[in-house]
């Protein structure tokens, strides 16, 4: 008979208080182990373990293997043998699914046991989510994303989807996937960068957008995806490129105190501390980078700065202001893009910006040009032509204003916070040179 | 000189309450209008228009043509006669993007004044966007989503981003768009069906996601688009697929509590009233529909409901339950996907359904096979080569538990609620069988 006050399931992580209560647990086979008369059970769900303790019932407490899915039915008791203080004394067991041959990979050990390199980790990718030193990456992912929406809402912007698909690409050409749409051939997007521009000017003023990016990138690095998530916002009206600099640092702040909130296990399993974002980030200039790097590190750097630059321009930060975070400014209209803003005072120079955090870059973002005559000119000038980007241009013949933003990479950021190794830690499903599978 | 206490800019539904103060706003010019020596510009935000009074500055106030971005910073002063019973009283000028010629859609005037065809609509997507009219539409899909999101990370789902790079299609080969990837060719996902499946057996248990697909559909109609924006939820360890339907139910009763609370402005516009969200959402199987629609209609179904189908249903379903929602349950297996769970009773039918609202599907959903063999026996029932599958058969090895879920179509959803005619002005930019620009 079903008792309907029964039919409710209880979390894993609910248990502890309800000492003297019937609950129905449900979740997989963490560990068993046979004692005597008795078997123990570590059950997990997706907010945690706890040992149920089985006493007869011989006949189906055989079948529950390591990873089976199962259903419980118990009494909390408290044990202090217990891990939690807490065990269930088990009643009822439904097998709901077992495992029809033993997973390749061991759940229930600490990684560094069973010594498993990556490759077969993601050849495994659905099995090995379930190993707690690895799921719980992306858990962290999913509230670094959530903060960043929600930051941004409760400063007026609008979330945007903008196409995957699309015509040309930002940047005129290189490193994009072929689509074939029909009888023409189109493209995956490699950035939103035209679209959320065009959005802004659309009246929405303040739009992010968290959707997926393609790089057709040919090299295969423990930092690229060829598919990732782009977290990325776009703001008008503004005074200055400060503006832009200014949201991101309340923004990290944001994120990282939430995640610091409501992932406190999660950081605890990669032993990541979150940086403390100070009130103001410095910004460097760039040709003020080089010469500290010269000057202080007898490193030379032409033009840009190479890794180990920006590693020690943050150590240099971190000596110098107290944070391993640095804003470097006013890259050459070189290095960026045509739609770059140049700067009033140095026009070889852009109102453009990267965030290094412990010598990684996390972000680059900067002002546009909003000045029709000024985008078209800049066009041209790197050999491009300006019709075909009408699609894009249109909308800046009619009272553009100024406005600007910034790109960060989810996957980046969680692997470079929780000190994941490898970019691919970091996604669900990681897309690189050769692995489109699973 | 620069005052600091100036820098801050209104918003212009912030105005009304500042009656004596001085405020610095931004947007663009919606109307002008001289007056004698009075110039009477109504400036837009992204957050509604406010009446400005320009005297004298005759030379930069010829200036202000429509749709050029502009600072004006003045007091505001109360007059009965301004559209909002305030009015600011403009001391400075600022012009920041000047059209460069006249825009090509009118802004400021109503659409059926205008009479502007679609088509025309959305070749100047970006311009078009801030017409009230047509940009309210995207405002609220934000909200609907945004709510979409919250709600069911009220009930423990975790959001997950799976690749839309995929090496086979959900189905097994139809409607795909075919992407050049390196020296191999991939598709385009048309859901995230087998990977948020995944991620329910990799431990996650309950995940949504907000995405895009595709679908190479070569149809061009009012209610199809090539690429759009699906919310997904699955859920693991359920007990029946009626699990799924009661979380539908109180999402859609979020979703739209929300979506009124955030946006009555834009409801306005669209004439639209959101629905009540009955306590319970009637269920009723597809065989006993064709029936009643036979009988009380003599409307003859074979197999599933064509359109009139749908609305004859729910037009019964709104006589007799007082709701146009119905859930159709039960469909045949043969209509339904490989994974579809078939019935514990009549195993020629599956544990599915589909939303009905006003006569047209918002969602399909439902509980999926679990079990290994079973499942491996539907992909050979359909002809498919269960080695094909093996990236999403292998999880359903190691203990994968009883789940389903549903997915819905956010244009879909917007344009049926804000009675839109077509689903692309739910798009921001569309992408149909002849449309890749803007």
């Amino acid at each position: 008979m079903t008792q309907p006050q029964m039919r409710e399931r209880t979390w894993v992580q609910d248990v502890k208080p309800k000492v003297g209560e019937r609950v129905r647990l449900k979740g997989w086979v963490h560990t068993v182990r046979e004692l005597g008369k008795l078997v123990f059970v570590l059950l997990r769900d997706r907010t945690g373990t706890v040992q149920c303790k089985i006493k007869g019932q011989k006949e189906i407490a055989k079948q529950l293997e390591e990873e089976a899915a199962v259903e419980l039915v118990g009494t909390v008791v408290e044990d202090p043998r217990a891990p939690d203080g807490v065990e269930v004394d088990v009643e009822e067991i439904r097998i709901l699914a077992k495992p029809v041959e033993p997973p390749p990979i061991q759940i229930n050990r600490p990684l560094d046991v069973i010594g498993m390199r990556l490759e077969t980790i993601l050849n495994h990718r659905a099995l090995s989510l379930r190993h707690p030193e690895i799921g719980s990456a992306l858990k962290v992912r999913s509230e670094f994303i959530w903060a960043f929406r929600e930051y941004l809402r409760s400063q007026g912007f609008l979330e945007v989807q903008t196409p995957k698909i699309v015509a040309a690409g930002t940047e005129g050409g290189t490193a994009l996937f072929a689509v074939q749409y029909f009888e023409r051939t189109a493209y995956l997007a490699q950035s939103p960068q035209f679209y959320k521009q065009m959005l802004v000017g659309a009246g929405y003023e303040r739009v992010f957008e968290v959707g997926p990016v393609y790089r057709a990138e040919e090299h295969n690095t423990t930092r690229h995806l060829n598919e990732y998530i782009s977290l990325d916002y776009e703001m008008g009206f503004i005074d200055d490129f400060r503006e832009i600099t200014r949201v991101e640092t309340e923004l990290l702040r944001f994120m990282f105190e939430h995640v610091e909130r409501t992932c406190p296990r999660e950081l605890e399993i990669y032993k990541a501390e979150l940086p403390k974002v100070p009130k103001e980030i410095p910004h460097v200039r760039l040709d003020e980078a080089i010469s500290v790097l010269r000057e202080k590190y007898h490193k030379h750097c032409e033009g840009d700065l190479d890794p180990e630059g920006e590693k020690l321009l943050c150590e240099y930060a971190k000596e110098r202001w107290g944070t391993e975070f640095v804003f470097v400014t006013h890259y050459p209209r070189e290095h960026r893009p045509m739609y770059a803003m140049p700067n009033e005072e140095d026009p070889s120079l852009t109102n453009s910006f990267d965030l290094l955090y412990k010598g990684l870059e996390i972000t680059t973002g900067g002002q546009r040009i909003h000045d029709y005559h000024m985008l078209v000119e800049s066009i041209r000038s790197r050999g491009l032509d300006p019709q075909d980007f009408e699609f894009y241009l249109e909308i800046f013949k009619y009272g553009m204003p100024p406005h600007g933003g910034l790109a960060i990479g989810a996957e980046r950021l969680t692997a470079q916070l929780l000190n994941l190794p490898n970019v691919r830690q970091a996604s669900f499903f990681p897309r690189d040179r050769t692995r489109l599978v699973p």
